[in-house]
């Protein structure tokens, strides 16, 4: 049974982590949400970077095999430095949502030429531009958008109480406004916070209020996707496995084991509390 | 001339020291804002005190004679553990705010006995329920209230253009019921984050439209006051002083300096960044 570590700063890339246990059950996961140093989406490239590769390290000293960096911010500033100064092969993010993109953009109604892709991110995300530079290269336009009140509101559960989710709708309609006068025509929404997907609903009520229709790409999901692939060739062949989990975190376990059902969508089996430092 | 050092995890703390510039200009100012690993308002009351600790060492190691934590979660979640740490005198500002809001209601018309405060603050501000222990010991009645939004909306400063404006008014608006439906005959409103007075205007507004009138305190300014009583034998009593102030971010300087101005009210001069580890 391969050991898979997966890294976010926080409780979001479990909704990356969701996806996995989905397509790859037959795996032991160990998660580490670096949780007293969150959020990660608004510090700088030397900090973020700093802190991914600690984080990283204690995953491959747990055993990991192979790492997804479960985190956009992460992944876009930092996953080279990861890469160097880990011996395991690492998966990031932004990669898998934008083959997703172009995959999305090929079997599009309106085809590869009129593709027109809005990425929305924390704001150290999109300064990196890493969004941008990859969706480019695989012959997409693409316009990035800094959204960064949408942690906060997933995190305080901004979703479903009437006034609450008024409020969170009312965000996403001034952050999608904002983006698409600068993008009349996208027609593909990239989620590159891996908070986001708990958005999905209301941005799709959003677009629809709109009236501007758009095909949402997870790269959450994207990212399980090429794990899977990558993992293939080592699987075994037999039903009935249970993946196993090993949950830590670098802060309050109470507070990660609440967040953290929410984005797992199932409870969270013991959290253990490491210190990383700092 | 002395050298005060102010702390905070971030810029909130830089309102402190606007009004510490007014009162006390003799004197010589080191601030720290903790920005790599903000927020704490967040994070667990462990965490939270490791940082502070660190933090509150750099400030005396720079030369301060006295410290100011100007953080009401730093305040409410380790100022015993930082008294213990140093062997320079601590002032925090949940006692000044405690004391301003004493002094509001016996100056109030509705006089001491039908005093209730509501305190604003961050949920690990209220969950270490230091506000409320202290309101009581003085007493005063209290309801706390945690309001994790606030800090994000500032930061965003979704403060003056209309749409943003709105989506503030009306997170208050949801903060503001739901406590006053706990405390339906609060007549003092404790801001306890240094965040806070830039909404002043904002609070003020919604509780015209919730036609519930409070007397506003700020326990930014409060702290303030408390160090200009505290420092008052010390300093020389001559005109034409201007204070020395110097800034360091344990992040990015540029957003340090970009946001910072905004809660300082003025340009900061030069800001330096300093590892704390982590």
């Amino acid at each position: 049974m391969k050991t898979i570590g997966v890294f976010d700063s926080g409780f979001g890339g479990l909704t990356v982590l969701r996806e996995l246990l989905k397509l790859v059950p037959d795996a032991r996961y160990v998660y580490l949400g670096d949780t007293a140093r969150l959020p990660y989406g608004s510090k700088s490239r030397e900090t973020i970077a700093r802190y991914a590769i600690s984080s990283a390290r204690f995953l491959a000293d747990q055993g990991a095999e192979l790492l997804v960096i479960a985190c956009n911010t992460a992944t876009a500033l930092a996953i080279d430095d990861i890469r160097a100064a880990l011996p395991i092969p690492v998966i990031g993010v932004v990669e898998p949502g934008t083959q997703a993109a172009l995959a999305a953009a090929k079997s599009g109604a309106q085809g590869l030429q009129r593709a027109e892709v809005v990425v929305l991110a924390t704001s150290a995300t999109t300064q990196s531009g890493a969004y941008s530079r990859s969706l480019n290269a695989a012959g997409l336009r693409a316009t990035e958008k800094a959204c960064p009140l949408l942690v906060p509101l997933v995190e305080e559960g901004w979703l479903e109480q009437p006034a609450h989710k008024a409020v969170t709708l009312e965000v996403l309609r001034i952050y999608l406004l904002e983006v698409l006068e600068q993008a009349p025509s996208a027609n593909i929404l990239l989620l590159g916070c891996t908070h986001y997907p708990l958005l999905k609903p209301l941005i799709e009520t959003t677009l629809q209020t709109l009236r501007h229709p758009m095909q949402i790409i997870d790269s959450a999901a994207a990212a399980a996707q090429t794990v899977a692939t990558t993992i293939a060739p080592y699987m075994r062949a037999h039903e009935d496995v249970r993946p196993e989990c090993f949950f830590y975190a670098t802060d309050s376990i109470e507070k990660f084991q609440r967040l953290g059902s929410i984005f797992l969508n199932q409870p969270l089996s013991e959290v253990r509390l490491v210190d990383l430092g700092g």
